[in-house]
């Protein structure tokens, strides 16, 4: 198909299709004249999860590319997926001051972390970008005095165990018994990462609000509950 | 205290303060002379409350004084802080266009779930902006294909209902059996959302590197898992 068409089914506009071009989020169509190419299905696909990456995501182009550069090294296998796409996803969208990170109460919640994750027994790399933003949430809870929600970090801790085992559920679904290229399941992996963390945050805000309702009874926002319906969702 | 004192206490640069002074993110000093103003400890707080919500719930300036403005309004109570939180938080950093919101797919999407929340028997509004968000989720993964993440949307909610049962728990225990001003409460309804979104985000990263390192073997990124330690993190 022409630009013109790639845009319209993707609904992209053309200037913005060839600044992701040039930036190296989506491969070059085939030349077929002077200023002009041809794009296919594998295009029209790319561009949709940049842009779900980018509008949901939250990612920056930058990180989006860094993103996407993983999902196409064609020697990141197996465990190593996960490895390499936790790496690209968590600085496209890091905007924690790097500052931040030198003091003495961000050092001092870091080497707490590692101590915690390893009383839990988990198998985790010790420099796992995830340990440094969770050392950010710490030192800034602490800072703010809000032990309310450290006291819990076991008890979320748990929490996130059975949602993790979805999600690697949810890759190996994808695999389809280990059929699946490496690229597809490291795509799984990225968009379960970035869409599935989205979609959990959109859930878990539903569901303070109905346990909110039901503790503290009805306000102004709550006066209407969503009226039943009778259509499927997935 | 001085502005250059906050300055060094917060670790946010005097222009930066200044910034938040003139943008209404922190309220004026207490004038004591010409181009002076004396800051006291409740503008130390809030400073660190501010860099909290940017650095690490990557709000914008501009979401951030609307949360603020929230915080702010002694005429919201019970239920309606949580609505009100949300009601800030959401907007305060969706990027994704508008125009999404307008297509077919993202309306039947939208549709859907007004029919899922209520077979769920969830008290929510039925212009939760938090179904807005998840409209946006479910029609990316319908575009992209990926039903096996929505497959397991009732599975992920059931968890995200255990981490809410947490989150108001979290709340209450601040209020402190009543006692707290609504101002503390919604404070701790702002920072739980989203303080509580990225540590849980963050949990889940390393609970999936774990499972995926129990599952699939180890790979070159957990070839050393993190040793141990006796230190306390809360």
């Amino acid at each position: 198909m022409r630009i013109g068409e790639l845009a319209r089914r993707s609904g992209v506009a053309v200037p913005t299709i060839k600044y992701y071009l040039r930036e190296g989020l989506l491969p070059a169509g085939t030349s077929t004249g002077p200023n002009q190419a041809d794009y296919d299905d594998t295009h029209l696909h790319r561009l949709r999860l940049v842009r779900a990456l980018i509008d949901i995501g939250g990612l920056t182009v930058a990180g989006t590319r860094d993103v996407l550069s993983a999902v196409d090294d064609p020697f990141v296998v197996g465990h190593e997926l996960l490895g390499a796409a936790h790496c690209a996803i968590v600085p496209a969208r890091r905007s924690t001051r790097g500052e931040v990170r030198d003091g003495d109460g961000w050092q001092s919640a870091r080497a707490d972390l590692g101590g915690w994750t390893a009383r839990r027994g988990w198998l985790i790399s010790p420099d796992a970008p995830a340990l440094d933003q969770l050392a950010d949430v710490v030192s800034a809870l602490r800072t703010l005095g809000l032990d309310e929600l450290l006291d819990r970090l076991d008890a979320y801790a748990d929490a996130a165990v059975t949602v993790a085992e979805h999600d690697i559920d949810t890759v190996l679904a994808r695999a389809g018994g280990g059929e699946a290229s490496a690229e597809l399941m490291l795509e799984a992996v990225v968009t379960g990462t970035v869409l599935g963390e989205a979609m959990f945050n959109a859930l878990r805000l539903l569901a303070q609000e109905d346990a909110s309702a039901r503790r503290f009874g009805f306000g102004r926002l709550s006066e209407e509950p969503a009226h039943a319906g009778s259509s499927e969702v997935s």
